[in-house]
Order: C-alpha cells, then structure tokens, then sequence
C-alpha cells in the first residue's frame, strides 16, 4: 500500500439493502478501525448462491489497490461446523467462510496462506450462530487492517474448500457453455471466456446457438448494431455475453442462469 | 471519540436509493464538514413506516463507535407544527422528527438532553417544507460533527413523542407476539425477545403456533435442519425468529408483518 | 476546495446494484487517488435514459461542494464514435459521455471549458468498448482529483452534444407540461418549475388537471390534507409535483412518466 493510504475493506454479501444488517457490520468495522474505507461491491448476490459469489468476487477485486482487504459473506453454514478463514494471496486479502466462495480467485492466483479463525480475541464479545458476518468477518477484517498479523488470528490450514463450477466443455463440434448471470441491464453472461473462444476457433467461422437463436459473429460494441438487435459480444470481464441493443436480453429471449449456449464450428462447404 | 477519528454520520430513511435523495443529503453534509464519514444504514424503511424505523434503529446504533451521530428521516408530519429535534445519549446523538422513530432506544437507554431544533443558522438558507432530510437534519448533524453545541441549536424540552409499538401480551398460558419485521431472506423476525422467551418459559416445553404451523423447540443456527425446513431461532439482534433452511419464510408460509406467533406452554401430562 | 478537504467524486449511473460494475470503478479510484470521498448518487436512472439523468444530476450536484468531480454514466452509445468529455463550470467537473447528459446544467450554469478526453495514458491499460465507466471516466475523474490538469486530458472541444428536453408549453390558456419523473414514494414531479408556475399565474385563480383529476390549489406540504388526499406542491427541486399524503400518487391514479398535466387560467366570471 501506498503511504498514507487509508486501508480498504469491501464488501460482497447476500444481504440486500432493506434490512439493517450490512449497517452493523460497518459499525463494528468503524469501531475498531475508523480510518478504513468502506466499499459496497454488492450486496445483491441472490440468496446463498456460492457460485455466483465466487464469478463476481473473481472479477472484481482485481481492480483494487493491492493489499485489500475483502470480507465475502454468502454463508449458508453460518453457526455449523464450516470454518470461518482468511486467505492472503499477493495482491489481497479475503476474509470469509470456508465453502468455496474463492474458488475461481485461487483458480488464477496464488494463494500464500490460509488461516482458520480460531481467536475470538479477535471477534465480537458474543458470537451469534446466525451472523457471523458481523461477529466475526467484519471485526476481522477491521483488526488486519490496523495491521494484525494473520498468523495471531488462529492456526494456518493447508487445505481450503473448493467449489465444482461449471466449466465450459469443449468438444470436436465446438464449445458448450451457459449461462452464469443475468446483469440489471439483462444482458446474459456466459462461463465461455474470450481466451477459450479464441483458441476454439482461431479464424474460423463459428455459430452461436442460445435460446432458439442463432448469432454468426461477435460485435465490438452494445451499439454496432440496430436498437433492439441481438447480439453476441465480449464483455468488460472476458466473458462471451449475449446482449440486445438498448434492451433486456433476459426478457426478450427468456434466457435465465443455466441456459445452454453452444459455439459451433462451421465448416468450409 | 477517539483522536483523529473521522466523526460517524449514519442515515436511516424512507427515500429508497431510486432518486437523489439521499445523494442531496451527503452534499449538504460534505459542505459542512469533509471531513465526516457517512454511512448508509438503509434507505428501504417502508414508507412512513415510524414503527419499523424505531425497530431498525435501535438495533444497529448499538454496534457504532459512542458519539456517532445518527440521522432518522421517516417523516409523514415534514413541514407540518411536528418538531424537529436532536435527542443526545451517553451513546450517541439523534438528529429526527419529533414523532416517536427513537422509542425503542428510550426503552433501555436513558436520553441525557433533547432539543428542538429552532437556530435557523444551522439549516439551509431555504428550509422547504418537503425536504428536511436535506434542510434540516442533514446541516445540523453536520454542524454537531464539527463540534456545535447542542444547545446552540434551539432550546431543551423535557418531553419528546414516543410511539406506542406493539409489545408481546404475556398471558398464563405463554406468549402472544406479531411478526414486526420480515428481512431480505424472508425470515420473519417476531417482537418477542430471547429475556422474555426464556423468563416466561425456563427449561419448561412450550410449542410455538404460527401461520399454521407448530415447532416444538428453538433451533440454534439456520442449517440445523435440513434445507427446506421451517425453524425458530433466536436471531441477530435478540429476537425470536421463523425461518425457513435456505429458503423464504414470508413466501413459503405466507407470513406478513403484523402476523400473530403464539409460544404456548405444555405442561407435564 | 477548502484545505484538507478530501476531493469528492461522485457517481450518478443506470448501473443498478446488483452487479459489480460501480465496484469495479471504485477499485479503479481508489488505485489512483485512495484520499478521495466516493459518494454514489443513484445507480437507478432507467436504463439508457438520458433525460432523465440530466434531471437528477442538475438537482444534485448543486448540492454538493464547490470543485466535486461528478461522474455521469449513461451510455447506450458505448464504445461508438461518440466522444469522451470533461466539462468545467464554476462549481463542479463533469466526466461523462457526449450525449447531451449535461444538458439542464449548461441550461443555467456556464461551461467554462469542455474537453475531449483522448489522452490514454489517464484511462485503463486495456479500455474496452462496453464499459467506459470503469476504464476512461473512473480513471479520469480519479486524476483530475490529484490535480492533474484538464488540458492534459485532451483538446478543448467547442461544441457538446445538447438533448431535447421536453420543455412545458405557455398558451394563452396556461402551461402544458408533463411527468418526468416518479419518485421512490409515487409522487410524480413535473417539468413546470415553481418560477414558471408564478409568472404564468401570479395571482390568479388555477385548475391542474391531471388523470382525470382537478386540484385547485398548491399545498405548502404532504400532511397539509387528510391521508389519501391528492395534492400538488412544490417540491424539493423547485417542480410542482402530484402526490397524495402517505400514499402513492402513481399507483393510485395510475400516472406515469410522459403524462400530460394542464394548469388552466380561471378567469372571473
């Protein structure tokens, strides 16, 4: 971090923004550390999708100052036996349960050290079995960022839980991916990544079939093509993206999370 | 305080996050002082919903640093005779309408000084008679985070507006509660608290009538059981709570605020 | 600015907030400047709607403290041939598409100086042609917080983009006018600004027709009639608004944006 640079802990939950409980959490942080800045990745991940929680995460926390400190709580096992961790890689920090809500950051990055949070030292006076995001991950996350080391929290743990996601799957036709999430704008994002597009089919013409349609190229832009246009693009994450042009992909095409989408070689007649 | 921490404004409001409402406040503060950090508790109270204010409020001052100061703007009277005050506590100060939205926090702490907020050289030169989230509250909570004294805001008054909220009717047979709350999950948050649960109840077998349903005991975190299966728990803040195993109470058993939850005593047969 | 004011940056997107994009451009800040003040507006305008982010971003940014960098994305033009601007007044920097977005603020305040952003070396690496908030107007707005100078940024440009904003009609009869927005509470605000309402009226006797409604006078405030009542007002912005006291004027009387509302001179019979 840079000098004088004020610590940064974001936040990615499940917990929506009527109720109260994102606000404690960034009452507890700020009581132990009232220097930190607080950011709001999103709070909209829907309920207990571990999955969705890892591809966002993923995609976001490489755009903040090395040395972030991320609490992620999508946490159906709160109050079981799952552990609560801090992972560290090179560029961050992630404080959350162990079920697999790093999967694809560890696909990509390293990680340099895990560590079970054991010392209730370093959490709220009274851990409740409900919300461990409050009484355990944001008090946490404030003390690192006061400069706790990792290895006061609890003991290092050589194994972390890994979530199976479902990876594209490439066959001699082509790639068969789906559909990972829909966008506020209804844009329909794909695990087909523009690396695995591109080694697929180099220069060769392709088809991609979603949804009853039927795209023969990738646009460069939302608006390449006339308002109301499907289109086919790669997105500001890498990801194909099925899109319609000042309109809801979602709606128009009734596509929803877990839609197939099939890229298809074509063969020169 | 402690030194060279950035003073805490909170706001909790009816406004929603859909227009500038909110974003008109924080510039009316950040003019004032720069140097505060203000944070979000939520915008989503339903609106002119005062006893639902009163509820979330009370829960989550509890968990910022001592001298946060807290804005609450759910204001059916704006503009009207109802007035405007400043209600300070050992713990925090209150900057709200006079109609009751800090009664839950009067029940359990003691309020050291209430004033009405007359001094017009704290407000916006133009105090609208719509908008005293921005003209009103916003600049004076400013001004005490930069150190104005209360009573340079208007003079004390020795009785404030306190609602009458719901309480839990305890009767021989047990407990007759109301849901008050229902959350982002769809957990149904009841007024009946963990005391007067367990001082009503001891060791004693009760069951728990609600919407239908009966439950024979208190779980002790969500995925006890197994997923799908409707629980009573004891949830963040204190309170008795019906939940369903990684789904929506609300929804799958049709709960609505205001619903009845019986705790009824077995007796030894 | 005053000395040791942190700057402020703030956002007014159609992003929503479900996704990661506003924190991406929060990392993307916070890399370049980490003292900064991040205030979101709204993330609510309606996809693509130019109108009706120029509305909220002229009621907003006058608000806040002179010097703040306000960024505005409203972008179906992405990635297209339209330009990247920044644009000066006396009291606040705009960083946002050429699209008109501006337009209510250049409507009253002066530009001072507007420049085409095409510097590179103050965007991303790697700008893509989906999302110019994360990788030029998050960049820009972050290094014209560390002082960096506008005519490093690009050449000054003579002409922005202006939109048609429906203006309301002055007849011989009164004022024509319509809705433009609705708010989170269901009121609905007009584009007939209180001043206009004065000069067309003075004293004279009115009808507001609307929806099949007739009011005959202003309110000074929401309680000033029974709960249920239709009024109209003038609100927050200085527009005259349709609302009924504790309920929502949109759903009742079923009025949306584009609605007509008439103003008619009575005359003395």
């Amino acid at each position: 971090m840079k000098k004088n640079q004020p610590p940064i802990i974001t936040l990615t939950t499940d917990f929506g923004l009527t109720d109260i409980y994102v606000g404690e959490m960034k009452g507890v942080i700020f009581q132990i550390n009232p220097q930190v800045q607080i950011v709001d990745i999103t709070h909209s991940i829907p309920p207990q999708n571990l999955c969705s929680a890892a591809f966002q995460i993923n995609n976001v926390y490489q755009y903040f100052p090395a040395g972030s400190i991320h609490i992620i709580v999508v946490d159906p096992g709160v109050g079981s036996q799952r552990r609560s961790i801090v992972c560290q890689t090179e560029k961050a920090t992630f404080v959350c349960p162990d079920n697999g809500i790093c999967t694809k950051i560890f696909e990509q990055e390293e990680l340099i050290r895990a560590i079970e949070i054991t010392n209730l030292n370093f959490c709220l006076p009274q851990v409740s079995r409900t919300f461990h995001g409050r009484d355990v991950f944001a008090p946490v996350a404030a003390y690192i960022s006061c400069g706790v080391s990792l290895t006061d929290l609890g003991s290092e743990i050589s194994n972390i839980t890994m979530l199976s996601i479902p990876q594209p799957k490439i066959t001699e036709d082509g790639i068969i991916g789906e559909v990972i999430w829909i966008d506020h704008f209804g844009n329909a994002i794909t695990n087909v990544s523009m690396e695995s597009f591109k080694s697929t089919f180099f220069n060769a013409k392709f088809a991609i079939q979603i949804a009853g349609m039927e795209i023969d190229r990738l646009s460069s832009f939302y608006n390449e093509s006339d308002v109301g246009s499907t289109l086919a693009l790669v997105n500001s994450s890498g990801n194909i993206e099925i899109a319609v042009n000042q309109g809801s992909a979602s709606s128009i095409l009734n596509i929803k999370v877990g839609e197939k989408i099939l890229f298809l070689k074509i063969l020169p007649s």
